[in-house]
């Protein structure tokens, strides 16, 4: 990374041979001036970012054995590829359910080996991603660690695939330079994901930031993967987030799927029934092929 | 509207029977509560708001005669149903190019005579109503002005057609509260247009709020427009928002189309080529029937 | 003006002699580049803009005659030099009390000759400037008008002094441009009022932008005033928000003081009883010749 | 803790005896419902919370050990009580300079036995704040980690004071929220920091909360900082904005300050030379005892 110099906080320009260029330019490993053709990952039982559009689903949080294998299930049956759940939850207040730690972690991967699905799971600090690794096949970083620099080096160093997630208040540009961090590391194994913005909004709980999905597949070569159930915060506009994001270019899903939402631990407002959750699939069948794609 | 009560600025709860309800029931004109059935518009050669998609294309400014003519053929050609264009142009400085006025209102009627296209063009303010009256078919209603209650008034009068765009900081409850200055005068005949909003990013010019049409089509039953020209920015991440808003649900696009982008007296940076246009409406009429819509 | 060139909305360079050249320069008429000096206005029985600091203060709506003398004469007690008060109220639901128009200028009017304080109150259509200047010291345009250009225009041509308020979500330079509005028609006297713009927050109604004032101090010669009461939105914090705006080098404050604030019409939650707007006077008394200003 | 409940992510409703309460009710630690008295801590040669307020000066990153020295030096003189620099630097951009990591550590401690002055510095992951905390007098958690649990978790372990940053686009009530995770674990030191939020505004690089500081001021019983250098994020506005934070409350201030502006690794842009430092604890001085504070 020759010639690259510092110019202050929030600033991202590099120099090569003395002049300052622009922070998207190709000595960036994220940045599509680097990088022409699309990266894909070979995770999840295929490829993501290639023409096949990849569905990661499940709930919030892992909440018992039962739970995670019934949901696994039913979102297998409904053409999904990975199953989501957190086993470390980072919540707001100190007072709430902070997940069920390690034996959530086991509950998914007995998941996994019932149903096939890929395992994606948050990792919330450096200390724990080697245990997380253990488990998962992809490590899920959340919004609030976007810039938690030390825990992206960590994830950087495991070579795990990363499903990283943009701050709540982050540019693209800060997003694609702390996936940097990551890639830096040695491992380019990165899928970026748009998950809503926060904004002066009501009805919603974020800004779903649908401008995201073209401009980060303008400038970056990596996959990106679309969260409708953070983007939107309520159940009843996640199906049409989801195609939307689709329609835009995303190369994939991530969907909040519970078997009793209005019991959920957490984020059952946003959760789509197992019903919903095929039938948001049907439509997506049917609308990939009018873009070039295939579910 | 009997029973409807004052309380406060920024607050829009009304009271029926002396119990206090909240702000989209069913007193409000505009809200579904009050009206289960979509509402379709006769106007731009069909009906807006039923299953068929409506494209409005051209450009920012009517900037002369042969460019709005020239224009208009191209769009009407590519399956456009309106045509869009300022006479009169709301310019955050008045040192900028301010519009051709009622000398293109003409030549906008004459772009109708030739192309049969219904005419969408903006009115800023209440003494004109009558003048832009005579010559659009759509009186459009500019984002800076989506809180000018003495020209929603004005505009309600007239019992034209309104294409009523989105203020860019405002909630849904404010807009659907605006729209009801233009229906409480006794014009049903207004169209929703979600135009982009501002937040901090910076890649493009506005957010596009693509959550903003499936909450309008949940919490109202009047047809609802995008705007995907401002709600990006930039010409190049307009098919792709264009797309995501015919997936979550628009019933119809308002697309900035010009001959020459480049030499644009305005908004050149977010214009479409009339052949990039024309691409956007062969993808349209790949997308439209996988979700239930024809083009 | 001479030279200047249109490039687009959202744009406002201007050319001089060829080159292009920044918004903020000499050509512009609010500009401290083209006018070093502070300006003052004679108006509100003084020079604002001087050492001397101005109160305006009063309720958000003309209730009534007896409501408006009666806060009229505890203000000025109090050491407030204008008044004030409502009498066409932008209101977001149509459906709630818009002012009692002429027949509260009336009483403003009366409230004047009893007390001698500049009656400062909102006009909100180019028709009604006139009228509304008939009685006024005066004109205040709201937020929400803040790009109505034809308002502005007519209050331009008016040559009344002007309380011009910033737009909720506007950029201090969309602000400076949309005063340039009323300059340019002929009309020097405008004060430049920041009053909260809209964010995320929850807490407050609006976010005080503290760093408007010393921006607007350097880029414009203008008078610059605080409205801490929509800038907080509740009258806990209007005491700490207005000694903030003091010192942060505001000319003047503008203050919704309601002599029973929990009856009030709009806007009681951040109306200060005339008790507590006394006891911020005394507060102000203290601070002023700390920062070389008087009250 | 009893009688707490988790109800979902972005939620801290907690429950005592069967009722749902607000969030801030006593069951919180850093409630003023739940401790009435102001809570003053120990530290930076004397109380801060207290009448007396305390001013932490010195550069973004301490780039040398002449440079803090100097620095601090020149502080101390002009009435500083704390010394702020950065050994540990979390930048955007991994290729951007990231601090001298232990060596400055040695060289702000080098600093503190020459000046008296307390040293604050940031640690920005939890296996660092034993290291850091042998070093630092108090221990600075910045906005990109306010929401790191483990971090914030492993610092109240420490028992060290904290200078605990707001995010930049986090509410009130999730600031105290993650202030509660500090003190949860024993250590009740904690100074909450308002530095800026994110927001549309171009002028200055983040938007000063003025606000913040009343409503935590009226929430919480814990002292209040306000950091106007990344609040306003130039120099030319730091002044006003701090003498602003004085004025509407705070307890103290966090000031960036360099020998050399132009050429500081990082934050030159914000910050003063130590002459304009010296002008500014001039005015609050003067300002302070209008307060009813002293310096």
């Amino acid at each position: 990374m020759e010639g690259v110099v510092s110019v202050g906080e929030g600033d991202a320009l590099v120099s090569q041979g003395g002049g300052v260029v622009g922070w998207s330019q190709e000595c960036l490993l994220s940045s599509r001036e680097n990088h022409r053709e699309d990266t894909c990952l070979s995770l999840l039982g295929g490829e993501v970012g290639g023409s096949r559009l990849h569905v990661i689903a499940g709930p919030c949080a892992v909440e018992s054995r039962e739970q995670i294998v019934e949901i696994a299930q039913a979102v297998k049956e409904a053409g999904a590829t990975g199953l989501r759940g957190g086993a470390y939850k980072p919540r707001t207040s100190p007072y709430c359910f902070q997940g069920h730690h390690e034996e959530a972690l086991k509950w998914l991967a007995e998941a996994r080996d019932r149903t096939g699905l890929a395992i994606v799971t948050e990792v919330m600090e450096p200390g724990l991603v080697p245990l997380v690794s253990a488990y998962a096949d992809v490590l899920q970083l959340g919004s609030r660690n976007m810039q938690n620099f030390a825990l992206l080096r960590e994830v950087g160093k495991s070579k795990k695939p990363v499903l990283f997630k943009r701050g709540m208040s982050n540019t693209v540009k800060e997003f694609m330079l702390a996936a940097e961090y990551i890639l830096a590391e040695g491992n380019p194994n990165v899928m970026l994901c748009e998950r809503g913005i926060r904004t002066f909004t009501e009805e919603t709980r974020n800004t779903f930031d649908i401008n995201a999905i073209p401009v980060l597949k303008h400038r970056s070569h990596l996959p990106v993967i679309a969260d409708p159930s953070h983007g939107t915060g309520k159940w009843e506009y996640v199906e049409a987030a989801a195609r939307a994001a689709v329609a835009a270019g995303a190369d994939g899903l991530l969907i909040e799927v519970h078997n009793d939402p209005t019991r959920a631990m957490s984020d059952g407002r946003q959760s789509l029934t197992v019903e919903r959750f095929a039938s948001l699939m049907e439509q997506l069948r049917r609308l990939a092929p009018a873009l070039g794609r295939e579910l």
